[in-house]
């Protein structure tokens, strides 16, 4: 079971290509699904990952525009053909609730799940808590409104130190409180300090993703710290001007983004289908942030 | 040039699969381009087999499933990304248009081209004219309204006797007349008439596109004639009953609907996705019917 995996289904721009889907990807936090935009073709990818519409409860849509959005009528309507039950959120924006509202109404009659959505501004705010995470918004700078996403996992429980539960005679009951990090009283009175017992627990892991933008450093702010950062690098350098016009960002921009945030780990993603190979787009930005990867359709990447 | 192609997109029923796209064709006459369904993925399969969306004057929307119709709004602001102009209508039944209305508003805004719906009934009815085809809609018996499309070749011009054309010395502008059926008459007053100077056209064709539809009679009917039917053959027999409840037909029953009509060609399509290989649909509808052939994704068949 993955504990918190990136799963990219789509990586490309306004036009799909044979090479990439528009774009689309999903999180596996421990087999509950995260799905993050949703170009034309999504349902088909999904598929062919084998990544289960049952267990897909969340969709967030950054912008509206077509390649990130235009495949929810087709997921939806085969998941009501399918083994879907339960609640799935679609976080939007309040226009494109209205836009899907009454097609999903229609081709998705008689589901056997229930479809909400939950309006979202673009503007910093967590839009979703659950025991294991949190998503926020983050505002980008694109031709339409359109925010980012930040997923940050809560920290996580102590570990405990096997040696100290048994020579302290921890009752069960006592174990969750401990890993959270409270202190052991022995029946004698005696207080074991919780830095006895556990050690420090695993390390929260968190992602942001962040497309479409053009380059702006408070989208840096907006994610500093984070472990791994998928960015959009629709150009290279040569186009940085179109990029600008456009809302988009080039690749050592993208790259910059990631060396102010302290970033990790940079995924490049959201390539123009000028590109036949993104080997430039790499090399460009890894002048910048060594760590950096390309995104490709398909693609699996374990955050921790 | 294509005289008169057909181009399968997606021959594939409700749930897309890696194998098949979801329904979409367009014919190809003489570079005007004719897409029948529409379903999720069409644009890109439109740009895998490098037909041209500046060629695309007219899509026809057979029903309202998601699995026909759900591409529509991709394309339709992929167009207007790309070289698109002039008029692009859209013939689709009156509850589409509206569905479809505001989507295309709004992700098609400012368009280089003007988007129509030509609203279309469940009843035969000539939907379409140009010089070169009429298209007709032929009811189908499906879950929801649902028709056909009947593509017929308008009569041919003859073909002039060269010799004949010399021995008379006829004037350049009476050509066009005696290729339509008229007789000649010399400066000196005498008639010649038109079988001396012509011989019989080239036959004109025509083809049929049956899906989704039980198996009916009716159908047969509404095509007798037709030189090539494609007709769904979403089951083989084993599941006869299943197909008439959910309005679908098997491949024997389609056999019989291209026997009745005395086609000289079917096409199986819309394969339920329970088939990793249509063979057995195949072997099935040869028994009944031998001229016939299974459909795949990216197949182009001269219809002449």
């Amino acid at each position: 079971m993955a504990q918190f995996q990136l799963n990219i289904l789509g990586c490309g721009s306004a036009i799909p290509t044979a090479r990439h889907n528009p774009s689309s990807q999903i999180i596996d936090i421990r087999d509950n699904l995260f799905m993050i935009d949703c170009g034309e073709g999504s349902q088909l990818t999904m598929r062919k990952m084998r990544l289960k519409y049952a267990r897909l409860n969340n969709i967030f849509i950054s912008h509206l525009h077509g390649d990130h959005c235009l495949g929810l009528t087709g997921l939806l309507s085969s998941m009501a053909l399918q083994e879907k039950s339960g609640t799935l959120t679609i976080h939007i924006f309040e226009e494109g609730a209205d836009l899907f509202d009454q097609q999903l109404k229609f081709f998705c009659r008689d589901t056997p799940y229930e479809i909400k959505f939950n309006i979202i501004k673009p503007e910093r705010a967590t839009i979703f808590e659950s025991n294991a995470i949190t998503v926020e918004t983050i505002p980008l700078f694109h031709r339409v409104p359109c925010v980012g996403f930040l997923f940050k996992e809560k920290p996580k429980l102590r570990h405990l130190k096997g040696d100290m539960v048994k020579f302290y005679e921890i009752p069960v009951k006592d174990i969750h409180g401990i890993k959270e990090g409270n202190d052991f009283i022995t029946p004698q009175g005696v207080l074991v300090p919780n830095s006895h017992l556990t050690s420090d627990p695993s390390p929260s892991m968190s992602y942001a993703y962040c497309s479409d933008t053009a380059f702006n450093p408070q989208v840096a702010e907006s994610v500093k710290g984070v472990n791994t950062i998928y960015h959009e690098a629709t150009y290279t350098n040569e186009f940085i001007s179109i990029a600008g016009k456009r809302g988009h960002s080039t690749s050592a921009q993208a790259a910059q983004i990631a060396k102010m945030a302290g970033a990790e780990r940079l995924i490049l993603g959201h390539f123009s289908k000028r590109y036949r190979d993104e080997s430039g787009l790499l090399n460009e930005a890894k002048t910048i942030f060594d760590n950096t990867i390309l995104a490709n359709d398909g693609m699996r990447i374990d955050l921790l």
